[in-house]
């Protein structure tokens, strides 16, 4: 089956798929230079929190293979400036630091060990390469635990992006859809569009029809009228944070449609990897919600769409633990209480 | 308080206000003919019912006023065709026939008493203002009853556009509000941009704007999370058809408010005049749901926003009665148990 996938290492270097241009086109770049890296990674070339870990991981590895540094000392300095330029890409994305954090604790422990700049530099490839195979293994996990809460045949909904290209893998949430269909599962996905930003109706419609798996794209308010009407057995969503009680922040409109599925008998599931978990924080009204600009709800692709008036734009909500069916990750499935559950997955 | 006009008779003719090109421009046609007026309605100059009736019954006197005839045996013939033409411009809105069925029992009534033909035309003239003055009457009546039911200050929300854009008065919902502002009540309106159509972002945004009512517009999926934390005192909107038992068809996504205002304890109200009762049907689940082209899903304003796939348009959706704390009409307020409610005030 077709996957999606938004950055690749190659021989010609690191190739990425536009997906601001998705679905009208598709338009993939090679980069050669880690400050390419850096700049696709700020101008959203890419996006999605475990993509643009990859997208850092391997822009250092670019950097360090493509150094003119001809001795170690050389070659510190300027992994200290790779690694300076791409942390100052997208200041809020935890899996960015995530992954610089990892390939500067790999440099840290090659350069104490050998001056043979070649071999440094094959390892940190090979380092970067891992981040991203992890990043799939993470996913496949997480879609072989949620497959099994995915009815055998029929609708199930999504929301947002949480695929392929928003991961480098299968995707957390449609990997679980994606699993499911692969083992036999006839499933038929509801898409809401997901305004402002459309990234239903631009990316998950696109990486669904592409991977061949029926679906039906919805606007967001038609959500309860198919959850009421349409024999939807479950629904499935990634998540951007999840609090120490399960509560969980998600792109905008997850909790409206996690209430609707509560009304109408549909279970409604979480797929997200452990690093998503953040127990520092006990309960969901603690999670900042992002606010972003208004000029994203009064316009839609740059055509003005509203009169000239205030427009609000919370990016993110939070879907309060009671509606919550079912938490899946890589290392197991969580349930109510998931004060427990969580904890104790995260320490395993 | 600026209040749109729709639609207005004038000695120059029918002037009509192009709702397509709304918010970006404001655009007024004034119609000599008939078959302009007919032409307009077909093409959405004016939409919602009310003010499409009102459109009709204006139709229908211009054809009198300016038809060549020059005996009663000759307009008795061109009226015919009048009122055939313009039946034949929206086949489902209810309004329509009724304004038409109207004018014709007008015109029976003026013909069989005088053959004065100037005394005629004059009479088919006052009865279209005469309906349109009644629909306006219906309207501040709903708006009345409807504004003791909003809080005395803070948020409030409608959905799509019950205004005066579409009756031709100052509106069902939007009249509600705005009789509640009048009254001194602080109010600011929550406007979901009611996707397909946008009648939300492009039309409701733009009443309120120009009556200088507070607004903040939102995106569909935003509902939920701003019942939750935006402590919004009611919700009113329009309906399309009220079944017996207080079930009512409305524009798609209303179901869903109303269920996020039942979960968030924040009263639902819906604003209609009796035309829009159905008594001949029990209950909702016989209301049929018109599905329309996908193309208005998976494209916005022309510009597509989605690759080649399926799409569903319900144009409507049901919000079961039990989500309804009361129904505003011209004749007063009703109440659950509405299957005696509604067929009191019907029969009043």
């Amino acid at each position: 089956m077709y996957v999606a996938q938004p950055i690749e290492w190659t021989d010609r270097g690191v190739v990425m798929l536009d997906q601001r241009r998705l679905p009208a086109e598709e338009i993939s770049y090679t980069y050669n230079d880690y400050r390419e890296v850096a700049k696709a990674i700020t101008e959203m070339v890419i996006r999605g929190a475990p993509a643009i870990g990859v997208a850092a991981a391997m822009g250092v590895a670019l950097g360090v293979l493509r150094s003119p540094a001809q001795t170690l000392e050389a070659l510190r300095t300027e992994f200290a400036e790779i690694c300076e330029t791409l942390a100052k890409t997208r200041p809020t994305a935890v899996d960015l630091f995530w992954a610089i954090e990892r390939m500067k604790r790999r440099f840290a422990s090659l350069s104490s060990a050998t001056s043979d700049l070649a071999k440094i530099r094959e390892a940190m490839v090979t380092e970067a390469r891992q981040v991203h195979i992890e990043k799939k293994a993470t996913d496949e996990a997480i879609g072989r635990y949620g497959a099994e809460f995915m009815p055998a045949e029929g609708q199930v909904m999504t929301q947002c992006n949480a695929g392929a290209l928003a991961t480098g893998g299968i995707g957390t949430a449609l990997g679980v859809i994606r699993v499911a269909v692969e083992q036999g599962k006839k499933l038929h996905v509801l898409v809401p569009e997901t305004r402002p930003y459309l990234q239903g109706a631009r990316l998950t419609a696109w990486e669904l029809h592409r991977g061949g798996i029926p679906l039906t794209l919805i606007t967001d308010n038609m959500v309860g009228h198919f959850l009421k009407t349409g024999k939807v057995g479950a629904i499935v969503t990634g998540a951007d944070r999840i609090a120490a009680n399960g509560d969980t922040a998600n792109k905008i409109g997850t909790y409206q449609i996690a209430v609707l599925a509560k009304e109408n008998n549909v279970p409604f599931y979480i797929a997200a990897p452990i690093s998503t978990f953040d127990l520092t924080i006990a309960g969901g009204e603690q999670i900042p919600i992002e606010e972003r600009s208004a000029a994203e709800v009064t316009h839609i692709q740059g055509v003005r769409i509203a009169p000239d008036v205030n427009a609000a734009h919370p990016a993110f909500d939070v879907t309060p633990a009671r509606y919550i069916a079912a938490i899946f990750t890589e290392r197991g499935v969580a349930r109510a209480p998931y004060n427990e559950s969580l904890r104790a997955l995260a320490g395993s």
